[in-house]
């Protein structure tokens, strides 16, 4: 049954002040499903233009991806352009054209409308109900957002983010959401949204977790190069949701344990342009990252 | 022997998106004092005006702390005039009248020469070597200082920093000082300047600690209500400090304890105006806090 992710497939072009790259691979569901194949099944529902080519096709299924529902459409793929200053929190972008998915309308296989965690990557939150609504019976729902929608969908995203579970968004659009500046007070008003559980994402400062009696706060990983942040936040929320699919405990000690698989494969991304480093990486290394973390965070008690 | 603070006594005036506060008890070796008050013995040396007013002096006596080294001089004690935005992690300095404080000559009292733990808080290098050189075998140091005299003294700074075992200072001034954006690289720089443990303070973000062969984060308490940030810094510092001074270990892991405790200190410090939280803090709330942090940081192991 496995985890089921409907989002986007693009090529990039990034530049950051540690060199610069064109017409990589990159888009949301991408780093997310692979991200999440070190922990699960992933099934994957996105599309690709005429010009995608099959060499990333072959990277997925390498990972192990299901590909059924992939459509390959009329056109160009999903396209993004952006620029990271030595702030390397935020993205500055250039271009977006939308190409394909403008007009993407995703239709779930049978196999896939019995998927039992479901991760709606930030598209627009009609596209992200359309597909929740075929999922028959799921048992978790996640979905990512971004200030394009919380400024331009807003009613479409309130209505989203009221049949999700857990939200995964930034610090700055969980403020713009909830339109107060305190991150403690904007997460119980989101949480009134909805979503029962909350994740905001802090760049190079880590994430926070709010839940029903529960907030956790999980660092970054302080690496030495950062050398491109894109796909931080999805590979993130791929190491998430992998491990809660893999395990199906969403009791807050494995969805903090989860969190911190978020953040290892998010750490790892990171530390080369596209799905670099994701390319190479072995499970033996993120267990040890995942150990490091704890060696970063732990002091005694009283 | 307790715990010597060298640093400034003064009346703020600070404005914060909640409030405003006019001509209060503030100054870095009030904030470091008083936190550190509550885990041992701390003596003070700095310098106030004749408008200094007795009730300020019963308070600090009343938290049992060591006026000894409190010069009383001709003229007006040191005033900051500062303003917050929702951006709480940056002070706008509005005004500064150094007054008493631009011909502080700091002269130790005999018995503050056998002083174990020295923190020299934020004021001009060349004092701060002034006033270590009078401790006649202290058994670990630790200092502040700010953006005014990396750029503006960075010589006798450096010269300083071969003499302490601790650098506590905020990112902002962690990559100015090595001229370095990374934090990683930043923090090997400067402990190459001397300072065996180097603690970055992020504000709301919380803290990072490098030593030789550790790192350690920890996060700030996250609040629903941050009144006035002025002060943080020099509490943690206080809490850590205090620890250190009180339990004499400083190995890594106590150290991380410390740094709880200083973080704890920092986030009842915020919530309100001057150091009015303070005034009425209890010990059994710092170890509530203390706990608090646990919870807040937890994970399980693999």
């Amino acid at each position: 049954m496995g985890l089921l992710v409907v989002g986007s497939i693009a090529f990039d072009s990034v530049k950051t002040p540690f060199g610069h790259a064109e017409d990589v691979l990159g888009g949301s569901a991408t780093y997310f499903s692979t991200a999440a194949s070190y922990f699960t099944d992933v099934s994957l529902v996105a599309v690709v233009g005429e010009d995608f080519p099959e060499q990333h096709l072959q990277f997925l299924r390498s990972r192990n991806i299901d590909l059924t529902g992939l459509e390959r459409a009329p056109g160009k793929t999903f396209r993004w352009k952006g620029e990271y200053t030595y702030e390397l929190n935020e993205a500055h972008t250039l271009d977006t054209q939308l190409n394909v998915f403008q007009t993407f309308r995703p239709r779930l296989a049978e196999k896939q409308k019995k998927s039992q965690v479901v991760f709606l990557a930030n598209i627009d939150p009609d596209l992200q109900r359309e597909v929740l609504s075929q999922v028959e019976k799921p048992a978790l729902v996640a979905c990512d957002t971004m200030n394009f929608w919380i400024g331009g969908k807003r009613d479409a995203l309130v209505r989203t983010l009221g049949l999700v579970d857990i939200l995964i968004i930034n610090d700055g659009e969980a403020r713009e959401l909830a339109g107060e500046p305190n991150l403690v007070r904007a997460a119980s008003k989101i949480r009134s949204f909805g979503p029962r559980t909350l994740i905001i994402k802090r760049g190079e400062y880590g994430a926070l977790l709010f839940g029903k009696d529960s907030v956790f706060s999980a660092p970054a990983y302080p690496l030495e190069s950062v050398f491109d942040p894109t796909g931080a936040g999805d590979s993130f929320a791929g190491g998430f949701m992998g491990y809660l699919a893999n395990t199906m405990n969403f009791e807050d000690a494995n969805i903090r344990r989860a969190i911190i698989f978020g953040s290892v494969m998010a750490s790892f991304n990171v530390e080369d342009f596209s799905l670099n480093r994701l390319r190479t990486l072995e499970y033996r290394e993120i267990e040890n990252r995942y150990r490091e973390f704890r060696r970063l965070t732990h002091f005694d008690d009283l």
